[in-house]
C-alpha cells in the first residue's frame, strides 16, 4: 500500500516499509505531488501550520484512491472538516501524546515549585542566589516549595489527566481529578465540574488539561482563580481559551497565586506586545507539550494491515482509534 | 525536656510542645543564650552558614546538660567534629531529604529535556519560539526530547538514588543504578562503579548523587564524560567535586553532551567570574535540592520520648538514625 507520511512526523519509515508498504514522505503544507496522488493512505499531523487547512480541504478532490487517514495529532478536527468521503477511514492520534503531555505538565509544575525561572535569571547574572538554597518551609502560606504532599487537582481527567495524576502521585502529591461527572477513575477521586468551587480553596497545584469547547471557554474564571490559596500554582497544558488569561496575569502580579506554567495561551502565538510575557513567577512554553507521536509506527502498521485485508470501499472493523463520523 | 530548635528549621514546634517538651527557638550562627544553656536537646541543621562550625565547636563547653543532638542535614559531619562527649546521642537527618532531592533531580532533568532555559530566554524576549513547539523527534542523535523510554543511569544508589529511580520510572525512563558493588537493589539493576564505562555509551540521562569523599572526587572524569552519547543529559544533585567541572563545561560548549542541570558546583558559591555560568544548555540551581526536612517533627518526638525514658548518662537503644561513633 502506498502511504504518504508527513515529513515532520519524525517517524522511522523503515518498520513500515518492512511491513511491505511503499512509504513516501510529503510536506503537509503543500499539495501532494501529482505522482503520489494514487496513495491509499496518508499519515499527517493534520493540524496547525499556516495554510494547511486549505491544503487539506483540496485533498479529497484529487486523492481519489485514498482509503485511510491516520492523524498524529490527538484531535482529528481539521481532517474531519476537510470533507473526505465516508469510505475513507480516519484514525486519530489518541493516546500518542498522553505521556509526553503529562511529562510537560510535571516539568512546568516542578519548574514552579523549584523556582527555576528565578534560578535561571540569577544564573544569567552570575549570581549564586542563597535564598533559593538553604532551608525552606514545607508549608508556607505564600509559596509551594515541593510537590511532596501537595494537594493537586487535575481538571480534565481523560487519558492525559490520568497519566498526569500518576506522575504527580509518584512525586508525592495527593491527587484528585475534575470531570463532568463525579466518581472514582483510575483509582482517583474525581469531582464533578459543578463542585469545583469547593475543591479550589484546598488546592496547591491546579493542572488544567481541558480541550477547547464552547463549554470549557474561561472555565478557570476570575471568580474561580480567586478561590485558590496564595501558595497555589496553576499549570495549563490543555487549551489557552479554558483559562481567563487576564485574570491569571492579575493573580500572578498581585501575588494571589504563587506561580504558573503555561504551555498554551490565547491567542497562539502569544503576541510580542502581550503583557503576559513579563508576569512574575510565570513559565511560558510555546505549545510544546506534545509533538512527539509515541506509538504511532505500531498503530500505522496495525491499521494498514487491516485496511489491506478489507475490500476497497469498505472500512474494516477493529481499526485502532477509528473516528466515528 | 528543654529542646533548642533552630529558627531556620521551618518546623512546626506545636506538635513537639504538645508532646510535653519546652521548645526554645535559637539561631544556629550565634552562641546559645545563657538562659537556655540548660537545654537537654538540640535540633539544628548543623551545616553551612559562615561561622557556624566555630559556634558548634564551642557548644560542648557550655551545654553541660545536653543529652541529644538531632541534625536536620542528612550528614552530621560538623556536629561530629564539634567534640560532644559520647554520652550525647547524635541522630542524623537521614531520609529527611530523599524525596525532595529526588524531586529536584527530576525537575532539572525535565527542564533539560523540555528546553526550559531556552523557553525562558525566548519568554524574556517576548518571542514565541516555534521550534520548541511543533513536532519533535523521539530519537534524535543530538538531543533528548523526553524522559519517556530514555536510558537513565543513577550514579549513587542509596536511598536518594532509589527514590530518584522511582520517579524517573514513573516518567517512563528505563533506569539502572551505579554503586560500589553490582546487584539488584529496590528492583533495579545496579552496575559496579568499576564497570561504569561500559554503561555510559548507552546512557541518555546520567544523574549523579554521590557524596564527596576522596574516592568520589572527579568520578565523572573527562574520560568518562567522553563516553556519553551526544544526546545525553547530565544532572548532579550530589556534590560538585564528584564531577570534573571543566570537562563538563567543555562538553556542553562543544555539544559533546546536549544539556546539564547542576544543583551543586565546586566551589560553592560558584564565583561570579566562573565561565560555567554561561555554558549553553545548562541550568544551575544554588544547592537548593534539599533544605526541606520532611518527617523531622515525627523523628524529634519519637527520639525525645526515648531519651526521656532513659536514665541520664545513658544513650537509649532504638533511637531513629542514631550516628554510631
Amino acid at each position: 500500500m502506498k502511504i504518504l507520511l508527513s515529513d515532520t512526523s519524525y517517524l522511522d519509515p523503515e518498520p513500515i516499509r518492512a511491513a511491505g508498504h511503499d512509504v513516501v514522505l510529503f510536506t503537509e503544507s503543500q499539495p501532494v505531488p501529482e505522482e503520489h496522488r494514487d496513495a491509499e493512505a496518508m499519515v499527517l499531523w493534520g493540524g496547525g501550520g499556516s495554510g494547511s487547512a486549505d491544503v487539506l480541504k483540496a485533498m479529497p478532490g484529487y486523492l481519489t484512491r485514498l482509503r485511510w487517514v491516520q492523524t498524529l495529532a490527538a484531535g482529528p478536527d481539521n481532517v474531519l472538516a476537510a470533507g473526505f468521503p465516508d469510505s475513507v477511514a480516519i484514525t486519530s492520534g489518541r493516546h500518542f501524546h498522553d505521556r509526553t503531555v503529562a511529562e510537560h505538565a510535571a516539568a512546568l509544575a516542578l519548574a514552579c515549585v523549584r523556582s527555576l525561572p528565578r534560578a535561571l535569571e540569577a544564573q544569567s547574572d552570575h549570581v549564586w542566589d542563597s535564598e533559593l538554597g538553604g532551608a525552606h518551609p514545607l508549608d508556607a502560606p505564600d509559596r509551594l516549595t515541593t510537590l511532596l504532599n501537595a494537594r493537586a487537582l487535575v481538571w480534565g481527567f481523560g487519558a492525559i489527566g490520568q497519566q498526569t495524576a500518576s506522575v504527580l502521585t509518584a512525586l508525592g502529591a495527593q491527587v484528585r481529578g475534575v470531570a463532568r461527572s463525579a466518581g472514582t477513575r483510575a483509582g482517583y477521586e474525581v469531582i464533578a465540574v459543578d463542585d469545583v468551587e469547593s475543591a479550589l480553596p484546598e488546592t496547591d497545584l491546579l493542572v488544567m488539561i481541558l480541550p477547547s469547547t464552547p463549554e470549557t471557554t474561561g472555565a478557570l474564571s476570575a471568580e474561580r482563580l480567586a478561590l485558590l490559596p496564595r501558595r497555589s500554582v496553576v499549570v495549563n497544558v490543555g487549551r489557552g481559551a479554558t483559562v481567563d488569561q487576564d485574570a491569571l496575569e492579575a493573580a500572578l502580579r498581585s501575588g494571589a497565586i504563587s506561580a504558573a506554567g503555561l504551555d498554551v495561551t490565547a491567542p497562539e502565538p502569544l503576541p510580542a506586545d502581550s503583557t503576559l510575557w513579563d508576569a512574575p513567577n510565570l513559565v511560558i512554553t510555546p505549545h510544546s507539550a506534545g509533538g512527539r507521536a509515541v506509538g504511532a509506527v505500531d498503530r500505522i502498521i496495525k491499521n494498514a494491515a487491516l485496511i489491506e485485508a478489507t475490500p476497497e470501499g469498505e472500512v474494516p472493523t477493529g481499526l485502532e482509534a477509528l473516528v466515528t463520523r
